[in-house]
């Protein structure tokens, strides 16, 4: 493949692996960078997981994945997100960026446009470009004040090329929720132009009010435009286990299944064997996680006020997404020096975007006191900028 | 990408599909289609990853893999493979596909063509043309009489416009190796055409006569011309896992460092846990398991004296690619008709390239009384076709 520059080191992780060599040279480091849940794995999850492991054979699974978990999430898409998905319509991935990918690579051709919204998830762009250097990405901004939706730039963005728009719902990295108003219009949009719609849903389930979202998938009878990508690293608290899943419409089976043959063979066996065993098992333990997120957006928000820096109240996930505009400095510069000087992680704001560079992005899944501490931290290193 | 029709679905799963829904059926099917070894998985690695779920955090990983993992395998390149391989060396990967998906990817640019040995395994090509659908396959076929190299084919196939080579060694499916002439030969006409090696070793643990054979990565100093693929699928027994690594040039850690943090993020990251700390356990029954292979593919040859069919004997692996031309039938009739009529399940020929249509490919990696009928009824069917 052509390797475009847009194919650039994630600044997510590399920011992280920053933070990790810090942390082993015996400095402090209060890490508010990378998005991981600090809950524990279920325990049902990882006593269905020792099972199988113990009991089970566990050679190749079919390549879409196991029929019973595609029957299981299938289900789920249908109860949790009113989405009109079948059995035929799931595909079970490593990891969701795979399943980003793999849409992607069946998807784009020379000569296509994508519609991407910024700031938005850090792969998206160069996935994109892995999958067909000789497409366009055409990025459409969020407004600044708000992280509204500007369909004026939205029109400006698509053409008789456009093949799909990637929206990230709810967003990381600015933790706000598209309107009922938006989603219906976008969807109407990509009807009206016939183009594709990829909805990357990851953060639905840790959201302050999650019976409120609307996905978008939600709006078609059948799986036949939408393509909506989820799974359990958030919600689970499995990112290290690799473990997504997609709803898609029929007639992309035959593609998906040749580039899951070719390049994962299928997604770690045992694993959806378990998930499988552990379906069912209590997840209300979201509810007060969530509105234990919802509390430390209150607090970040909190000590934002006694700051130069501001911040659109995310409603899920936990990234904060600060605007640092006040303090003129860059968003790289600005998250070196406050990792130098204070220890404090974060990711600059252009890892989301280039017109984000006034934006830093925190993470708000830490214990509550390093949560305060680095906030304290954060805001007297903010204020001693000139 | 442009989805070229040479992105076909892969026929050993097909074929493995297949022979899943007559089972279900209630039909009874002798399995000796797709290859996945008949030992269990070792307890301590099973005991290991039990561990590891119970009492570790297990976020993401680095991309290229834990370091203490990655300098393990480094150790293992160099103990086993005689390969000059260093921890900065080492990527880790879900599973020794996507290895191999990623090299070509960093590799593979438009116009750039590749010499791929057939038989070969069957995503070999496919992975190619999505790695860069506007490269080119250059296939040169080995010696029906023996499995040997055809060096003036080779010649012809290379040009200016080389970029790599991939071998198979051993070899699936025809279970053999290349003599350390061929690999030599091999090693200096990449040198002296300044193209790059890609050497699939997934089966070479599973080697009659293991000590002897020479990994083509053993002939450099450093490594920077050669990409050795292996895995844990075939010699411990867990190919639903998803476990695969590869030493590569340093020159290229930018490159697969950026696919595998957007494709893959990382490998899960509890099996690199227990692969860690079940990493010295007792292999030894390695040994055990290849003198049963070597026997079981003498049962093989011996039911094949009684037929039409012939077999160049396998020195490694766990399949038998045996030569049905005497039949008259071209090799998807042959296993349909197979399955059709017996039950028994193999692979068509014509799968691991268009020029082996004569040819069908069997795994005995299955208990030997399922063997032995399976053998009993290929000989049956084989004798009664006029």
């Amino acid at each position: 493949m052509i390797f475009r520059s847009e194919i650039a080191e994630s600044l997510t992780l590399k920011f992280a692996e920053a933070a990790g060599k810090r942390r082993s040279e015996g400095k402090e480091i209060i890490s508010l960078g990378l998005g991981e849940p600090d809950f524990d794995v279920p325990k049902e999850l990882i006593n269905a997981t020792v099972n199988v492991l113990q009991n089970s054979k566990s050679g190749y699974s079919s390549p879409l994945g196991l029929l019973p978990l595609r029957e299981l999430l299938a289900g789920q898409f249908q109860e949790l997100d009113s989405i009109p998905c079948r059995t035929n319509n799931v595909i079970i991935t490593p990891g969701a960026k795979q399943s980003m990918q793999l849409v992607l690579m069946a998807l784009l051709e020379p000569g296509d446009e994508v519609v991407v919204i910024n700031p938005s998830f850090v792969s998206f762009i160069p996935q994109i470009y892995i999958a067909e250097p000789q497409s366009t990405v055409k990025v459409v901004d969020l407004d600044k004040s708000d992280f509204s939706l500007s369909k004026k730039d939205v029109l400006n963005a698509i053409s008789e090329k456009t093949k799909v728009i990637i929206i990230n719902a709810p967003s990381n990295p600015t933790g706000t929720i598209f309107s009922d108003e938006e989603i219906n219009w976008i969807y109407n949009l990509a009807v009206e132009n016939d183009f594709f719609i990829i909805s990357d849903e990851v953060y639905k389930r840790l959201s302050f009010n999650d019976n409120d979202i609307l996905s978008i998938g939600s709006l078609e009878k059948e799986v036949s435009r939408v393509f909506t990508v989820n799974g359990y690293s958030k919600s689970h608290a499995i990112t290290g286990w690799r473990f997504g899943f997609m709803s898609f419409p029929e007639t992309f089976t035959k593609r998906l299944l040749k580039l899951q043959q070719h390049i994962n063979t299928n997604t770690c066996t045992f694993i959806q064997q378990a998930i499988v065993e552990a379906f069912e098992m209590d997840m209300s333990f979201l509810k007060d996680y969530n509105k234990e997120l919802k509390r430390r957006a209150s607090i970040v928000s909190s000590y934002l006020n006694e700051s130069k820096l501001t911040l659109v109240n995310p409603d899920s996930g936990f990234f904060a997404f600060i605007n640092i505009s006040n303090t003129g400095l860059d968003s790289n510069t600005f998250c070196s020096e406050l990792i130098k000087q204070t220890g404090v992680a974060t990711t600059p704001g252009v890892a989301f975007g280039t017109n984000w560079d006034d934006h830093i992005r925190l993470s708000y899944a830490v214990k509550p006191d390093v949560l305060e501490r680095g906030m304290k931290k954060l805001v007297e290193f903010s204020n001693s900028i000139k």
